[in-house]
This record gives structure tokens, sequence and C-alpha cells, in this order.
């Protein structure tokens, strides 16, 4: 891993000694970089207070990081959903995507039922390198926004629903099938695994375009739109 | 059921002589109405006309009816879907719909990846008595019209996809689970099933507004929009 | 959305607070119409009665609304079940269809292992202009009363049941492979959306026929029985 | 087993060359008793007949016997189911009935959508010693006959169906859910099972009531209706 | 029903006030008959104790009856089943059995895996007239006792296991799969359930058998071993 | 969609009448961009030959292109599998992707079974702009390849395996757990929309950092390795 | 993998000329070892023969080796299964044995439904070093035979069954959940890989038993590598 | 079982005293054995050390023996785990290894996405009579060691993971669709299970080699019954 990217721990089913153990072995070995929490709870948030310096947490998105931030990069990813219920997912997903060092714009109150907020929310997503969308129930918002945009879309299922959404399988399921090509899955709920797949597009990008576009800039005029 | 309605006959899995067999004595049974016959084959479809007079059929949705038409009917269902591969079920749909005597209407090429094209379809789903909306893959599309119009709408999931599309499973959870509130299903790929429960719709609203209508028009005001 | 129809909330997983507010801001966009919220707990309603005017609700049915009732309109929605584990869904669904202004009539005890008390209530059903069955176990219930009248009829499968009940996959499977033709389903434990179904259908009568009527009522008979 | 009790292959799967050297080893280990062939084709029926005497043969069913038939009893088993679709597992189960020398009595066309005929049914099912109820789709049968008598009920649901029925996993999942208590169930299209669990409540019936009739006939009145 | 059989009351769910008024009027319904509770907690049945005179009540079963007792009928049906876990169901259906007027005799500790001890329960579950097995995990007991015994066999599996053992789907599937045929299911931890299936098929044996033997006798000789 | 990007027509279950004719509006409508078809037979692929001037085609991905080529991309896309069997879901990928105008490197006969192959491709993997793993079976390739890499990686599962590979819904499932941070998942066998995905990974690439890259090549240093 | 011991190939789903091209190379690359093809069709047997010298065969098991054998080890395994339908599976096992060298010992007929087979095939099993259980239907058969030795046992759950079989997944639960501790299994039908974990087994034993054994160094040779 | 072998109960669900009672009765059946309890909570186990003399337990396995150890044999079995959340399986497993008398060797924090450590391990766990290797999530980790080495292997699934790792069943297909062949596999969390056919591989090896190696027949005596 490169320097300065967080090393993570899933803090759920550990107790607040076990966190503090972990955390305190992965700054010893890489001071130079964060630890990133997540699933964890308020009460060993607090504990983690206790015990180190540097401590941002955020209690909705159940996530926290200790150590040195992240060096700030210059790549943006646009996280949207429609409501109050998914966003503990959508935070989790922000809080990581901040612990990368990247900018995270939150787009909340955007359901495929309100169309036209979605619609207005268009010029803020296709603006991001990469975008994550995440929604419950019947998952239908990858499909809407993956035809409205270019952009890299990855799509969280959330556990939001009941009965026949099957913990999200519904949701995975609507996502996997989605008739906007080229829309990308992550695990139901899983914030964290989005926003570190929205890292490493972002990172591609810095990585290999900029000596190419230096050498070739005449050559590769940026496609029209 | 009441007089014309056409008596339904499910043709998958039967031979031809048992087709004509059922279908001549549904006819002296009840020779007021038709007998609808679906899922049947281009060449059952022949030996109908070899034997009956009447017959009316649409090999898209590999359906047809023998006997007297049912008696026109002041109804009109909309039957939207998204493209190609829904037809069958959406035509499946839409001559049941007629065999009721209703009035059918179909809006195709209408999906969730391609939004404009929905809204603009919205007027004519929003004129209709009942709206069928016939979707695959990730059956998006419910949930989009859902909040567009305020019309009942019935959801048909179709067995259109691959993979985790499960033969239908996938749209078919998505429906269940559409945050568009009002949203109510019938089986994977039952155009016909959903076509009685718009008959349903429109019937009920024969048989019971009008003479309260007559009595009380004034009182009870066309709710304002 | 048209006027004084109620906003609706899924109090599920928020916190009273949470509720206050949303509440609080939903009257204040829409002071016309009342908040409907289902899903809730008993302490969160009395917070609701400490901080609003007009607050009704039903513990039953865990449902509760705020501000001015909708207007009534005239329109009768039947609800029936077998038994007590089913009430909670089907008293949902009443409270909803209750909110939206229109009648809602109970109709309980009814279970296809007693047909003739199922028998019993057809013309109470068949009188209503929507009908919804809500059934656990088996949920065959819909099937019988589907093949009764031909009123529209809209199946809500519950979570009642154990073992191979599959948390209510059973009775909406039953449901969506019902031999009765017509029927459409909404998800497991969904009182509430079966009620906005039916207030769809209903809506439709008011919106649509009245004008016709005026105009063709000596052309369109009545369909005979 | 018992002498005379028809020794079952399962035909399906196996060469006719297969079955005719199975049946001869079979037949020339148990002279005096039947073997059972079930889900077997026209031709390897056929091939049966050009190898062996006595061989009947239903192709409804697709099921033979060869060899002697069992001695009849005294034993009636009631094959209730809704309609042509089913008609081949109702057969094999009747056949199987026969082949253990009892009588089979059918009663097709009885479907839950239709409730008049299961109502009509029910002298001739109270009547029985044993009842199998056959039925696909939304297998609701078992749950209204089961109400309605007291008989045992052996309940086999069918593949009939399309989409959300699974293969009949769907009507499976009904009958082991059914609202009426003391429904037993066999494997999907398993109409040989459900004859030889029948076979076993008349077995029962026969041996061990006589002795105990005899010696306290006037202790044990018929337990009124 | 017949007069004297109990009528049911499922408890779970259902608080002690509701099971005091359902029991009061079941009572009140049928004198003659007790009411059978299951799923019932230890409060619940200390406060059925302090409001009726005639409980009887097993906690391992869950279940307690309140009223006069069923009249004692000529009947037996052995329970079988392999260990502690699976026991309160096999105590659920010796405690329905009895409330049915029937004997029940318990034969636990026979497991496939220690398969002497299943031979060894041979003639005790031969010698009744009807066998439950109750089994969880792999639900592999059914196959091997229905293959030495031929009285009617049915087969209950238990939610008894963990991981793939799916809440009891796994032993369901061995059963209704089981390679000794007559083998009928009921649902997971259905112990009521077969109870009153076994209680059918007593029931069918004295209803029925006595007048034939009565002129038959010797014409109908017991079907030789 | 921007220019030159290739309109995509899934093949699967169309008449060769109806690819020509889509063919045809398609390019009708944009005579700039290529049509792709993916899932085409070999004889459909013939007939476009006949009817189309520019037609490129590869049987192993069971895909074609008809009319211009799209302007070659500064982008280049690594797809990796471990055999045969997986062989036409990597082709459809790679013929996708080139069908964008980007370049697809082939890395196949790497299973995690030869871990050793597995590492000895990293090179090539890492070097890539976007890398598509193509596994089925355990589908455990993109965990491991993740593990090495920090490329944004896109995962297919294939439906290649029996039995308990559920037709890819094992290695799908696999994926979504993958133990690799930042794995995202397309549906099985879709190896059209991982190329999609990927070329909206580059795209964004190329639209985006361009610019910023010039304006601040002295402010982010690209991060050290 | 050691000198001498197969190389495997999966045949299904491949053509002739694949798997003539693969096995030769194969034998240029290891000419000291067999190739063995697996699931393969008469057909392509049919090839090998006319293009390889040393071909073994065996059409039940759809299987067959090309090259040298694998030189004979000290080691026995034991395969049993019910009947006719699993013997597909019984014999790929046992084809697979025998190419590693091993002696395979076949014990058909043994079904738990005929528990004193079982009982008798005992000696044979327990006998040998490793024994391999394949069993459709209830898949019950491991859990007896596993309390009845304390060898290894392998358990191969087969595709053989209908409706609730759901191809294979009903016995591969029950063998999973086995009340006999230390039941291992395999993928459904996979008699190949069940010979691959017996092969393991075996050279376990020769491996590393002999070190230990200090006075017979000289007598068993470690395998080469 | 053989002299020494520990009986087993499985702790879950039973109360401390019939947890005393049946330790008490097992060991006066078996003075010579332990009794191995697993799933002990910490409160029992203490309840075991007010109550016997010889207590060893591991809460981390949440297990306990109680009795005279069973007797050192000469074998090692080597358990191979990910990390954190894995542990209490390896460890159960560990436990129970230990109480059979074989030598445990644990391996942590081997995760396929840290393939080196994976590769480091290699001779530690090729060294070992039998491996088994505990992984949840994506399952893939047997996949990777089962092609670096020839032992026998047993996979254990956890159920650690969340969403679509289904309490487990995502690494219970992985494992059982392994591309390295002869991977068996136990039930979701079955340490116990594992271990114990570790033990009969163990037990295989030194069963059956001493009579051929036929030196050394006082140094191995063989095991007594
Ligand atoms: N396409 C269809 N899908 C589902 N059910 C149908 C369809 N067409 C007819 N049916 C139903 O099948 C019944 C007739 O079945 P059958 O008697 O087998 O022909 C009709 O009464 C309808 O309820
Ligand atoms: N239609 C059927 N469905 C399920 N099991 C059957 C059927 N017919 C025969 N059997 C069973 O299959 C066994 C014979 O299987 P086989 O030896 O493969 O011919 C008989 O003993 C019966 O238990
Ligand atoms: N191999 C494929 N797998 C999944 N979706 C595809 C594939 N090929 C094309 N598509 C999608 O199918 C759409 C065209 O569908 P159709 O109009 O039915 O030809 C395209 O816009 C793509 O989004
Ligand atoms: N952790 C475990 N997982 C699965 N089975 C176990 C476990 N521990 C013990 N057992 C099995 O459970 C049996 C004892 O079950 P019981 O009689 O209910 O205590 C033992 O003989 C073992 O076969
Ligand atoms: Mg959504
Ligand atoms: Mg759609
Ligand atoms: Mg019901
Ligand atoms: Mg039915
Ligand atoms: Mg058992
Ligand atoms: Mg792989
Ligand atoms: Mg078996
Ligand atoms: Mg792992």
């Amino acid at each position: 891993l490169r320097t300065g990217e967080p090393e993570a721990v899933y803090a759920a089913g550990k107790t607040t000694g076990q966190l503090i153990d972990i955390t305190t072995s992965l700054l010893a070995a890489h001071p130079d970089r964060p630890v990133l929490l997540t699933r964890i709870s308020d009460e060993a948030t607090a504990a983690l207070r206790d015990n180190f310096d540097h401590v941002t947490a955020d209690p909705l998105a159940a996530a926290a990081t200790v150590g040195p931030p992240a060096s700030p990069r210059n790549g943006e990813v646009a996280i949207a959903c429609a409501g109050t219920s998914d966003l503990p997912v959508a935070a989790e997903a922000a809080f990581t995507t901040r612990a990368f060092g990247l900018t995270a714009t939150m787009v909340t109150d955007v359901g495929v039922a309100g169309i036209h907020r979605v619609l207005a929310s268009r010029p803020t997503l296709a603006d991001a390198d990469c975008v994550i969308v995440v929604a419950g129930m019947d998952g239908a918002l990858p499909s809407v926004i993956g035809g409205l945009i270019d952009t890299p879309l990855i799509a969280v299922p959330t556990s939001v629903g009941y009965g026949s959404a099957l913990g999200g399988m519904a949701p995975l399921l609507t996502m996997l099938n989605s008739c906007a090509p080229g829309v990308a899955v992550v695990n139901i709920d899983n914030g964290y695994g989005a926003a570190v797949c929205a890292a490493r597009v972002v990172r591609a990008r810095h990585r290999r375009v900029t000596p190419v576009a230096q050498a070739t800039a005449g050559a590769i005029s940026p496609p029209p739109r």
C-alpha cells in the first residue's frame, strides 16, 4: 500500500481493548498514516479518544480515524442516496473517502420515485471523478443515474427494507442487473468498500495520466461531449 | 363471471387436439363470450383457424381468441415497457386487455436508463384508467413511473436477463420493494394476470361510481390536482 | 400528490427526535394535509401527542396521523384476514385507508380452513370498491376470495408463521401464483402499500368516470351480473 | 415388505434394456407380486409388452405394472386435483394406489378459485379412507379440503406453473404451512410417494383395528360428528 | 370437528390477557372439549392456572390444556427422536397426541449415527398405529425408520443445528426426498401438526374399519408379513 | 453518449432479420460510431457480413461490430482469467474494450490453485489503467489479484461450474465478499458490462486530470509508492 | 505434483479437437504420467483411441486416461452407493482412484432404507484406508456409515432426484449437517474431487508415517517429488 | 469409539445443570476418556470447575474438557486462518484436535489478499499430517493453500461477514467449488467436525500402515477398540 493511505480495522465484534491494541500496533508500524476504524460504537470511539491524540469520528458513519490524516489529493467522489435510512452507509462511504485524502460530496434525498430531484443532481454527479450510489429497497437509483452520467459508478445496496427485501439481497440483485451498462456493485451496506474502489479509480487517474498527458497533450484531445 | 367476459385457456403444454376440444366446449357453454388462449404456438393458432370461424391472434403475444368479441367498454389501459425483449409479455397484456373489450395503449422503448423518454410518456400514462408496467433485468421502471402518476399501477416482472436475474426473481423482488408506494405486482411474465387485474380496476369504476355520481355529483367535486 | 393526501413517514429505526423534526417540517410544507406515521412505537406516539395538537393513533396498527384529517371521500375498502396474528397488518391497511379519507371495513376471522365463514363474507367484500386480503402461513385466502368476487383485489402476505414460512416468503409466493386471475400482490407485511394501492384504485374511479358517465350514462349500462 | 405388494422401479433415466433386466429379476425374486414402473415412456412400455405377458399401463400416469396384480383389499383412496395440468401427477397416484390393490377415486376439476365445486366434492372425499390432494401454482387446495374433512390428507405439490412457482417450491411451501392442521406433504410431483403413504394408512387400519374391534366393539362407539 | 377434540391456540405472540380471553370463550362455546395451547411460556401457563380449574401442562413441550380432557381412545402413536435438542418438538407432538385422547410412546436417543439403537427400537415403532419421527440437522432418521416398518410415518424436521442447517430447511429437504417411500412431512418444529395428522390416521381406522370388519372379517384376512 | 462510442445490441433471442434492421437504423442515426453486437451466433455474424461493409467479429467472444471503428484512445485494460472455460467471457470483455477504442491485454491461465503464475502476471496487471478479472467456480482470483495491485479492479463471475456453483451464484457471492477491499462486481458472464465499466474508468482519467494536472502539477506530486 | 500422478482435464464443454490438443501437450510436458479426462463423451473417447496409443476408458464413469498408468501404490479406497442412479458418480470416483494407482472397491446397492445391507458392508468399508460415500435424494447414507466406521469418510452428494432435491442441494445440505462427526463433503456429482481427496489421505499415510517408524525407512521409500 | 477418545457434548442451548449431569454420566460410563464440551459459556465452564477435578478450557474456543486427557499420539494437524474474526472457529478446531491427543499448530494471519504470508506458511502446512483451513467472507484461502500442498485439506467456512455472506453460505459455496482439487468441506463454523475429520485421517495413517511396515509392528501397536 502506498504511503499515507489508511490501514482499516473492522471494529464490529471486537472489544475496546482489542481495538486499542490493534490501533497501537498499526500506528507503530506505519506512523505516517491514519488507522481507519469502521462499524465502531460510540463507546469504543470514546475509548479511542481517551487513549490517542488525533481522533476524528462520525457517529452516523460509525467510523473513526486515529493518527495523522492522509495527505489531501486532487480527487472528488460524489455520494448519492435517497433518504434518511441509507445515510449511515452513505456516511461510511464519505468518511472513508475523506480518510483517503479525497473530497466527498454528499447528494442526499434523491430517490427514483421523485425523479426531478435526481435530474437536478446531475451536474454535481457528472462533475465528480467517481460516483457512489447508495440505495436500499428497490435499489433502482443506480440504473437511473447510470443513464444520466458517464462517470465511473459504484452501486452500494443497503439492508434497508423488510420482507422480500431479504436483508439487502433485493437491491443487490437489482444493481447487478442494472439496465444502465457499466454499473459495478459492492456488498450490501459496504460503504467502506465502495470508497476504497473509488480511491482506486482516482489513484489510477493520478498515477497514469499525468506523464502521458505531458507528452501527448496535443494528440489526445479531450473527447467531445 | 359477467356476460361477455372471456374464458381463458393456458395453452402451454396442451395438444392441439385438447385445445380444440376445450375451446369447443367452452363456446358451447358460453356462446356469448370469447375464449382466450394464451401461450399458444403458431401451429395451434393455425389449427384454431381451420376449426373455428372467428379467430383473432397475435403471434408476438402468443395469444388468440375464438368466438364473439367482448362488447367494447369505456376503459383504457396503458402498457409500458423498455424494449424488444419485454414486448411479448407486454403484448400478452395488451391482447388480454382488448379481449376484455377495453382499449390498450402501448408505450414501448421507455427504460430507466433513458429517463427522458420515460418523462415524455407521462401524459399518456397519467391519462389511462390503469397502467401496466412491464420490465425485466433490474425491474426499476415501475418505481420511476409510480412516482410520476397516481393512476393504479400493476407491475409485471419478466424473465428477460441472465445470471443473477434468476429467471425474473430479481425484477420481481425489485417491484415488491418499490419505493413508489402503491405498486402492486403479479407473477413473472404474467401479462395475462396483469390485464385481468386491470379489468377488475376498470370494472369497479363502471359498476360503482355511476350511480353514486348521479346522486352526489355536487357533493363530491373531483379532487384538485 | 393531490391536496389533502397524507405524507407518509416510516418510523421504524428513527428516533423520537427525528420523528418530531420530520413531522414538523412536513406540516409546515403542507399544512392542509395529515402526516401519516407507520411502524411507530407507543412511546413515539406519546411524544407526538406531547408535541402536536391533532394526533390520532392505533396501537394495534402501530400507526398515527398528525395534523388535519384528509377530506372524506366516497370510497370503501374492505380488508379481510384470517385471525389475530394477521390483525396488525390488516390494521395498518385500515388506518392508512382512513388516513386517505376513505372508508375501511374490516372482515376478520375468515380463514380458508373454515370456508363457510369466507363464503358468508362474500356480500361485504363484493360490495367494496377494492378488497385487501391479508394472510400469512399458506397465504391461500386471496385465491379463494379472488374466485368469489370480481372487485379489484390486493393481496398482502404476512410474516406470521415459522420454519418453512420463511418470514413471509411462503405466502408471498402463494399469492403471486394464485389460480384466481387478477390478484395483485404487495410486499410482506405491507399493509400501508396495499392501502395506497387501494386509494389509487378509488381515485381512478372518481377522477375518470364522473365526466364520462355524465355524457354516456344511457350508453354504458352497468354490466349485467 | 408384505406379500403381493409391488416392487417399484423409477424408470426415468434408465434404458429399455435396463428396465427389462430389472423387471425380469424382480419377477424372478418375487413371482407373487407385480413390478411397478413409474416415469416410464410409451416406448419403454411398448417394449415391456413385447417381453412380458401381464402388462398394464396408463400413459397419462407414465406408469406400468408387470406380473400378477396385487390382491384386492378393502380400502379407498380419493385423489383430488384442480385441472388438466395436474392430471399426470394425480394419475401416478391413482395408478400406484391400484397397483397396491386399493380402490382409487379421482375427483378432478376442483380448484380453490371455484370453491363451490370443492364443496360439492366433500361427501366423496369424506367417505374415503385417505385423501390425496394434488395442486400446483398456489397449492391452496389442501388447506381448503383439510378444513372440510377429518380424513388423513396427503398433499402433493406439482411443478405446474412458471416464474415464481419455482418448479413447485411455491406450492410445496404453501402446503407445509397449511392453516388446516394435520396436512402432510410429499415431494413435488411425487404421486407415487403419496400413494405409498396412503397404502400405509390403509394397511394400519386393517392390521390393527380388526382384533381390537372384535373385543371392544361395544366400548368404542364411533365418535359422534 | 368432532365432539371432545381439542380446540387449539397458538400462544406465541399473544399476551396472557389474550390467551385467557380466547380460552374463556372457547370453553364457553365447547364446554365438552379441552382447549390446547401450544408454544406457551411458563408465565402464561401459571396465569392459566390462576384463572381456570383444569389445567395440565408440560414445560418441555411448552404446551397446556384447559378444561375437560378428551375422552380416551384406542390408538397409539410412537414418537421417535435422536436426542436432547429435539425433545421439545417431540414433547409437543406427545402432548398434543394425549390431548386428543390417544396414547403417546416416546422413543428417544435413537440417532442414525448409532444405528443399533434404532434397530432395537423397531418392535416398539412397528407396534404403533402411527409413528412420528422428529429429527434436526441431517434429518436422516425417517429414511432409516421408514425402511424398517410399514406403519404410517410422519416426519418432523426441527430447527436444531446451525450454519447450513438453515433453520431446519436442511432436514426438511432431506425428509421430502426420503428414499424410503411413503414418508410424509410437516413444517419445521411442527410437533403439533404431526400429532393432528396422526390423530387423523387413527380416527380413519376407528371410523371406517369397524363396520366393514364386522361384515367381512372372514374375507379380509390380515395381510401376511 | 459521446461521439464514436459504440451502440450496443444484445443479440441473444433476436432473429437475424431483427439484428439487421436494428443495426441499419443505429448506423443511420449515428454514422460516426460502431454498432456492437454481443451474444451473437456465427450464423447471424455471417448475415451481417452479407449486409454491411465493415464487420469485425470474434466467434469466441460471440461478438461483432459493424461500422466505423471507435477512434483509438490512450487507455489499457488488462483482462485476467484462469482457463479455457472462462475464455468466452474474457473475450467478450476484450472485444468490447477494443470496440471502445481502448487497448485490451489478455492474461490467461492464471488460477488461484497455481499461485505462482498469478504472481508472475502482477507487473502486467499493475501496469494497466483498469483490470478485469474473470473467474468461475470458487471465484477466488479477484481476492488474490486485488491484494497484489492497487489498480481499479472489476470482477466478473462466470457460470462455469456445476452443482453448488449454482449457475455462477457461488463465484458472484465470493467476489462480493472479497477480502481484498475495493473489488467491484458485475453480473454473471457480463464481460460486456465489465468493459463498459472499465471504459468509464479510463474516460474519467482523460476528461478530468489533464487540465488539473496542467495547473497544479507542482502542488500535487504523484503519490510515492 | 508428484511424479506419475495424473493431470486432469474436465472434458465437458470442450471440442474433440481441443481435447486432443490439450492431451498432446500435457503428455509432452509430463511423459511419465497419465492424462485423466472426466465428463467425456463416448465420441470423444473414440477420438482419443484414434489419436493415442494407451487409452483406457469407462463409459459409465464418462472418464478416460491416456498415457502411462500411474505406478501402483499401497492404498485402498472403498466407494459405497445406494443404487443404479448414483453409479456414474461412484464410477467416476473409482476410475479416478485407479488412475492415481490406488485400489478402488465398489460397494453398491447399500441404501439407508435397507439398513441390513448397509450393516453387512461394514467390514469392507472399515477395512479401507478411506471411504467415499455417494448418495442422492436424502443423502442420508454418510450419516449411517459414519457412525459404523472410524475411517476417513468423504461424502459426495449427487444430482439424482427431482423437485425439492434441488439438483443435489438437498443431499449436499444433509451431508454438511451429518450427525456423524467427521464427515467431509465435496461438490454435487464430484466423484473426481472425492477421489483426489482420498488420494491425499492415502498419500499422507505413506509420506509421513515412514520416518516415525524409523525401523522401516528402507522398506517404505518416500514417494519421489 | 476407541479407548481414550473424547465423548463430545454440544453445550449450546443446554443448562449448566444439564451439562453437569451429562458430564457426570459420560465420565461414569467411560472413566478412561475425556468429555469434550463445545460451544460452552464461561459461566458453564466455571461451574464445571466447581464440580469436577480435571477441567481444561479455552474461552476463545468456547470449549472445555473434563476428565483424563486422551493419550498423546503421533500426529500433527495444522490449522490456518486469516484473522481475528475466524480465530474462535480455528481455536475450536485446535482444542478438539488436542482433546484427541494430537498436536495442533496454529497458522494465523494468512489471508489471500496478502499472498506472501500465505506462501511463507507453506513449509509448516506441508509438514502436517492434515491441514484445516478456516475462512469466512470470500472463503478463498483453501483454494490457494490447496494448490500449494498435497496434504489432506479440510476447509471450514465461517459465519464471519455480512450482507451477501449469507451467514457463511458464501464461503461454504466457494469451498465446495474450489478449483484446487481434493478440498473437502464441513459445515459453517464447525471447527469441531473438521478436527474429528482430521483425527480420522491421522488414525487411518496409524492403523493401516503399521501392518505394511511389518518390521515395526511392536513399536506401533494398533490402537485398541
Ligand atoms: N398466460 C397465463 N398466465 C397465467 N395464468 C393463465 C394464463 N392464461 C390463462 N391462465 C389461467 O389459466 C386458467 C386456465 O387454465 P387451464 O384450465 O389449464 O387452461 C385460466 O382460468 C386462467 O386463470
Ligand atoms: N415416481 C417416483 N417418485 C419417487 N420415488 C419413486 C418413484 N417411483 C419409484 N420410486 C422409488 O424408487 C425406488 C426404485 O428406484 P430405482 O432402484 O432407481 O429404480 C423405489 O423403491 C421407490 O422407492
Ligand atoms: N452481453 C451483454 N450483457 C448485458 N447487457 C448487454 C450485453 N450486450 C448489450 N447489453 C445491453 O443491452 C442493451 C441493448 O439491449 P437491446 O436493446 O435488447 O439490444 C445495450 O444498451 C446494453 O446496455
Ligand atoms: N461444535 C460442534 N458442532 C457440531 N457438532 C458438534 C459440536 N460439538 C459436538 N457436536 C456433536 O454433537 C454431539 C452431541 O450432541 P448432544 O448429544 O446434543 O450434546 C456429539 O456427538 C457431536 O457429534
Ligand atoms: Mg432507491
Ligand atoms: Mg427496467
Ligand atoms: Mg390463510
Ligand atoms: Mg390450487
Ligand atoms: Mg437425525
Ligand atoms: Mg478461480
Ligand atoms: Mg441415500
Ligand atoms: Mg479468506
